[in-house]
């Protein structure tokens, strides 16, 4: 264990400029850790970035600083693999900081590798508490896995080993928890703008929503007339929906899974 | 509007002892409206609730006090008409609370009448701002509406007057809001518990989700594979969601639903 966190992540290599790397590389500079260079074909997102975090920049992959203790591929998953493949520093390690690609990804390519995955949705310029936010860590050794929970945990008080399958599974939950909800108020406001109603109505609704998710957990929360059966209600908005086909199967569909789900209550 | 304010509402009798109930009546009560009596066949939160808001209790819509300024029906949508063939005052105002019901179920009945629709999710003994819940409101008469809009906005800041149809869209809008993006939060659980992950992980990134919609509005704050079109994390997904058909064709039809709203982006 003494030679291990002897051995921390005190520098980094960033590759990537979108909203996931943004918001590490500010991340690792708050907490120390220096990020030595941002490498990315987007130059513009990375000059910008490197300069807010005061970190070098390239466009490109041959001129990688080649002295940092971890390189951080944060490009979209399905330009990770070419990166990979591009990169030719062996001997250092690399993660990813996807959920849904597996840690094997770097297989033949490298000697140390891992998966630093941050369990949030990231927009850039719009700071975030990083304390909170859960760190999902893989390494292919407990050495890189330790190495890789130290630095995650100078970031994070919520920072846990994960394998890649559950992972995939975390971010599919993901999925549902964020892009989906946010695509149910995306109709909602649809509806709204026929009738030139501003979203801001929603907003105390959704605050509710959400501080109700947090006190009662989201079985005991449900509310509406698909959890009360009520079919004179759900008869009536099917057919307010006729003109929208799309809307009236998801309002069909998700009503069905509600009744499904609390059977058993 | 001299005689209107004149005459304005200071005492009510509510009809109903359920969530909605429970916060209209502490609601009147903070803010000096007498609720002179609670009338309920469900005895037991009835009595709870008169007495946390010291009014008189009946079981008998026989008994029902004839002296208030206001008789608000807060029963499940299903049993408002029932209330309203039961109770025998004519010359009196009523209202309605829900979102679904039109006005005219009280046409025949009373003289006097409107609609009262907080936009809001409503759980008992969880206190709520009131100020800024929007309240709608329709009359039967100029004179019933603008008492009701006065009464509205001794509790909220945020009053306004809406027809039958569109308090019916606005509902509809809701459910979507909250019913459907808490039902999508209940999906994501249960893909949690598979793992014995427990539901906090999920509160960072709920909370981010609504943080993001305040700021960008919910077209702009969508992520994720479908608005990406990344064909390979969809595919990847649904083969997950393979032994939960419910789930597997939600997903699918979402993902579908989204990439359409972003064609035009």
């Amino acid at each position: 264990m003494t030679e291990i966190i002897s051995s921390n992540i005190n520098s980094v290599v960033l590759i990537g400029s979108g909203n996931v790397a943004w918001h590490l590389g500010h991340a690792f500079v708050q907490n120390r850790i220096v990020v030595k260079q941002v490498i990315s074909r987007t130059e513009k997102n990375a000059v910008a970035l490197a300069k807010d975090i005061g970190s070098d920049f390239s466009d490109k992959f041959d001129q990688i600083d080649n002295s940092a203790d971890l390189y951080v591929i944060s490009v979209s998953d399905h330009a990770i693999e070419e990166v990979i493949r591009t990169i030719k520093l062996h001997e250092k390690l690399f993660v990813h900081t996807s959920g849904s690609i597996a840690m094997s990804v770097f297989s033949g390519y490298f000697k140390n590798f891992g998966v630093f995955y941050p369990f949030q949705t990231f927009t850039k310029n719009k700071p975030l508490n990083y304390r909170d936010i859960p760190i999902y860590i893989e390494g292919n050794s407990p050495e890189n896995k330790n190495k890789l929970m130290h630095l995650a945990s100078c970031l994070s008080d919520n920072v846990k080993e994960i394998n890649s399958e559950d992972r995939a599974l975390l971010h599919l939950a993901a999925v549902f928890a964020n892009n989906f909800t946010n695509h149910m108020v995306t109709l909602a406001n649809s509806i709204l703008q026929k009738m030139n109603i501003d979203f801001s109505v929603l907003q105390p609704l959704l605050k509710e929503t959400i501080s109700k998710l947090d006190s009662l957990g989201p079985e005991n929360a449900q509310t509406g007339p698909a959890v009360r059966n009520d079919r004179n209600i759900i008869e009536k908005h099917l057919k307010m929906l006729e003109d929208m086909p799309q809307m009236r199967d998801i309002y069909s569909i998700v009503s069905e899974s509600i009744k499904e789900c609390h059977k058993k209550d």
